[in-house]
């Protein structure tokens, strides 16, 4: 193939034609992040414009070039980019967004979060042809499940889009006297616990890896910690992005030096798990969006993304003005029809209950999360109660009490919210069919369904 | 004094002269809060402009028709500022600004916190003087010393001007056992603990709002929850704005329910105390800014001030896109020269550590606050440790402890250090001649000197 100026391409955001270029010439943009899988091309005698992930030949001959050639990969950082990093410029926010935009082929500096069994294709799919970033979070689901997820997503349109499943803890210290206490408690809100519930395995996340690297997402996040170095090497020789969440600033260093292309700075605000590198600091390293961007942006070169609250607009523009160069979204968009909860839990998820009606809980996985102050949550603070088993024992406890709550609304479906600070009024500036939101309003929430970890 | 219109007054902001009005005309003035003691008059035959509150003859009959005439407190709500309260609208957010700047007399939209024990004449002074609203932390201070420092403050040129005191808990549960444990467990820290250090009292709530009012500030701030009425009847009566912390939506409408003229909305970042108004929901309940700030601005039509975690322009401004009117800065001022620390202690300040480096604990008063983790603080949330005694019981029990290291640099002194997530750079618009800043960064902490709660 290594014939004449052939390929044409669309230019990130703006999609205007450009080239044409020989396949030297594309390979020098594939090594420089200029174009990706997800870009658009053309030569004489094709029907139309496809993305360079679906031409078999020409991805493989770039992939060559990338696996044999390619340094470690280069990190586009913020130095590079000509303009000030100050908020004064409000032209220096915009184009540090359309900078991270034009890296990831967005056309809006919006993420959606990869919230393990609340990330159905249809979700992803409606962010990324909204012009933002589809999610899949996979921790539950086996090589198997995200390949066919993947599968689902090319054939609903494809898109940018980001994969995570968690870096894993070293395993737990069982104590089985500890496991029948939290058991009989939790026989209070559900069926009796059966004594072999807290021996359930997570997946194997090795493998999990690997079938998200076939899957050829944009990004593959990390959470929880940072990816082991081997599996540092595989995303840069692919092409693929790693963003790394982190809760602190020196996580946010750590992964930095390891080799992160962004921070996901998660504020104690947001739904869902925390992401503390060490598990025991999760309490006592709580860091508030409005500190932790800041912070991070000026301790780290690699572009940041904040999460943690953000729902609308509003959050998001303040979010660019704190440091941020895009924004991650995770229960302002369980309300999009998309995401298909069923009617009560949309219904519940348009009380939109306070920040304060949330809490910082281990009750559900025995990993800290942000939860919905319910009776179970309420009860598992008190001071009688046993403290959560480690993850992943308590999830595997807690699975029959969640279980047996999921079709109907009041109490019992209360006890499975786990849920950020976000105003629910969202969807990525538009993308996905928000339906009609109040007069605004903080606390969305969302459910962990089936596979939730 | 009922004659014919001789009065002129400065427009606030613009301090352009407007005038001659009657008396009866500056009633109507005074009642509707567009003139008030620190506004600037004239009339044929003064020397020069001279504001209200040193006119005794003109204020006292111009206080005299408000505690006849005036209608409980008009507050100005945001309704009736004649624009749309979103994001979208730049000039929305600003005009929103400077409708709370009219409002009490400020050129930028910048209080000072009122930090007990560290807002010295010097630094309020600097900070009025610069446009913003200067503050008195009034805790530890006698009526005397009250009287006192205003007197200083108005002859240091005066202005704006906010003081607080704590609103009151119940009497604490004294137990004599537990208090002969953390007696000793502070004695590893300084020296041995007197058995009467416990009992310390605090000042007089009453007289102390008594000084307050007659010291006449534009405002007077709650925290610990809400003033009574008969207080707030006071305020009302006498033109002095109330100004009341919050630290979740509830206690905000609450606040507002009660009389409240703007809400402080004070985020888990925010150094010193937590203004909690049931001490022990303080740690579960800690609410990000990014959260509390659009979801306080959507629940109350009050207007509201941001505070923790600001320190800069930058974060300044990303808190009025969030919905606040003016922000509230604390910790970032101490670095400023009329803060007055000693050497060693504003050399601590510029090390400036990360947000994680703080920790929320009660273990200086029994009240929840923001310090550094320093190695005090650790060891007081070692699980072997006693858990603090009850404000203000704890107060007095670290008493000795605190005054033994007051002098020096290093881990004595670092035991007395709470503070926030604050950037550390600020200084109001400039006005406090901040000391020439590092390279921004997150994690300035706030002393409590002699008078510390």
């Amino acid at each position: 193939m290594e014939a004449e100026a052939e390929w044409y391409f669309q230019e990130p955001i703006t999609r205007q034609p450009a080239g044409p270029w020989t396949i030297t010439q594309m390979r020098t943009r594939w090594q420089r992040d200029q174009i990706n899988g997800l870009t658009p091309v053309w030569r004489n005698g094709m029907p139309s414009w496809r993305p360079i992930a679906e031409l078999p030949e020409l991805k493989e001959a770039l992939r060559e070039a990338v696996e044999e050639e390619r340094p470690p990969k280069r990190r586009r950082t913020l130095e590079e980019v000509p303009i000030t990093h100050t908020y004064t410029s409000d032209e220096g926010q915009l184009y540090m967004a359309a900078a991270f935009c034009e890296q990831f082929g967005l056309r809006c500096p919006v993420i959606m979060a990869p919230m393990a069994g609340s990330s159905p294709v249809a979700l992803a799919s409606a962010v990324a042809s909204g012009g933002g970033m589809g999610a899949c979070g996979v921790l539950a689901m086996s090589p198997e499940q995200i390949a066919g997820w993947a599968a689902g997503f090319r054939a609903a349109g494809g898109g940018p889009l980001q994969m995570n499943t968690w870096v894993p803890d070293p395993p737990p210290a069982r104590d089985a006297d500890h496991e029948q206490r939290v058991r009989d408690f939790l026989g209070r809100f559900g069926p009796a616990v059966p004594s072999a519930a807290g021996d359930a395995q997570p997946q194997n996340f090795d493998l999990q890896m690997e079938a998200m690297i076939e899957a050829e997402p944009a990004a593959i996040s990390s959470i929880m910690g940072v990816f082991p170095e081997q599996w540092v090497r595989r995303l840069q020789r692919r092409g693929i992005r790693w963003l790394a969440v982190a809760t602190t600033v020196r996580e946010a260093q750590a992964a930095e030096a390891a080799g992160a292309d962004a921070i996901v700075a998660q504020g104690m605000e947001a739904g869902g798990h925390r992401g503390a590198f060490r598990a025991e600091r999760a309490e006592s390293e709580l860091v508030g969006l409005f500190a932790l961007v800041p912070a991070i942006a000026e301790a780290v070169k690699v572009p940041v993304i904040a999460t943690g609250g953000i729902g609308d607009p509003k959050t998001a523009a303040a979010a660019l003005v704190l440091g941020a160069s895009a924004v991650q979204v995770g229960t302002a968009l369980l309300r999009c029809p998309e995401a298909k909860l069923n009617e009560h839990w949309a219904e519940a998820l348009a009380q939109r209950p306070w920040p304060e009606d949330t809490a910082a809980t281990r009750a559900f996985s025995g990993r800290l999360g942000r939860s919905l102050r319910t009776a179970y949550v309420q009860a598992a603070e008190a001071p009688d109660a046993p403290r959560p088993a480690p993850y992943p024992v308590q999830r595997g406890l807690t699975k029959p009490m969640l279980r047996c709550s999921f079709a109907g609304p009041g109490e019992d479906a209360e006890r499975r919210h786990l849920g950020g600070h976000g105003d629910g009024l969202g969807g990525p500036g538009g993308a996905a069919g928000a339906r009609p939101p109040g007069q605004g309003g903080c606390g969305g929430h969302l459910e962990w369904g089936e596979g939730d970890p």
